[in-house]
């Protein structure tokens, strides 16, 4: 059986400006769909995305790849599931987007995010700490 | 004893994407917000703007004013509350936006909308009948 | 004879992503027009939005009242004017968005900002000289 | 020698309201940027993306990856290039945004398209025969 590896998830519903001339959710706001969804899953253990760039460390996208199953459309309901693994010095987030009403995939996506402290790319002793306890092995 | 007019409100939350580099929520995103809490008010009542759109009937903005009183920030929750006039053919909603934490006022808007049936303005029947229950008196 | 009063001039493109499922532009991008074409005009006089926000000065929108006259659609080139006054402490931004290929108004609005300096709301010297030059005189 | 791959190219500016809190191009945009370059391409070779939506046409993004390279930031001018091949029934852009002060990679990107007509995922005769100048071949 396969075990759920999600540790985080968040319900949105489309608002109807992200909806592009097609009548579907323009590809962009995916993007923010999924940086909402990192930053809230920051948020719930502890960190913000803000105050942690007041203090100089900044997590960085360095690459993402999305794969678009099925467009959402206005006033679907979704939920922006999430799980990670860190690789190296990144911190790789797997984020999926299911349709409420009948759970069909709206969107598989792979975020690699860095961490830059001070202006230099690093490890990050914090988020390494924080995130322990939320990390798939990369053996998975 | 001042009565409360407003007959919808909606929570929403900034998302970090909405805020710009000076740390506040853009003010574009306001519009955004506006928006957003009228189209589910439309739903609220029953009626869809996509849906209403593939009619042919488009309630579209002719004027809005807006006063911005205290920015939002990262992670500000805030209430998104509306009450509405009829005022000749236009729909007038009054619109204000709340911080949650301390209850005070982020913005004060005025939105007029009229209603496009087949590309033409017009009286929408519709609307009077949907709307009816909602409408402030001009008097107030 | 009416002396043509704008002293700044952007010419722009609909972009697609900014159009929603009406078909047409969005009404929260307008305000980026807007915004963007300040910001040009401030780039034009020998200032930048971005360093003036490190300097801990920061022009912030207080009011903005905007009517919609002709939607834009994809494809539309516009040219996007302004001319300015003081009133007070508010530097006064009167613009006005017109299709390029028949010259027909979009959109007209004003935009009153007041100038923050280290948090506080005050006098700006620095843009007081800037503008100078520019500024329409409020019997006009 | 390598040939320059590139068939379209279009010059565009960092606009502020397009910078988040971090003071960098906010990482949607530029599926924003690499969107409008395609429909720009579009247009130059005789296509509308509104006009190909009226008539049942839509090309529609099955998977996109970005990797990003260099940050943008306020005032940055950059220049958008792509070539792109066919493979199967997908029409690929290789999508690459180059600083133009210096000429340093900010992102590097790929973009798998496919054509839906009337709902269904579809070859497009029109696309091949449009298209066919600008094909770079799969063996490149």
């Amino acid at each position: 059986m396969m075990a759920e590896k999600y540790v985080y998830e968040l319900e949105m519903k489309v608002r109807d400006y992200e909806c592009d001339l097609q009548g579907i959710v323009n590809n962009a706001n995916y993007q923010h769909y999924l940086e909402h969804t990192r930053h809230e899953f920051l948020t719930s253990v502890g960190l913000s995305f803000a105050a942690l760039h007041e203090q100089g460390v900044d997590p960085v996208v360095a690459r993402i790849s999305m794969a678009f199953k099925t467009p959402l459309k206005s006033g679907d309901e979704f939920v922006s599931k999430l799980y990670m693994k860190k690789e190296g010095i990144r911190y790789v987030f797997y984020q999926d987007i299911f349709r409420k009403r009948d759970g069909r995939v709206v969107l598989k996506g792979v975020v690699e995010a860095v961490c830059v402290v001070g202006g230099r790319l690093g490890a990050s002793t914090l988020f390494d700490r924080v995130f322990a306890p939320y990390l798939s092995s990369s053996a998975d």
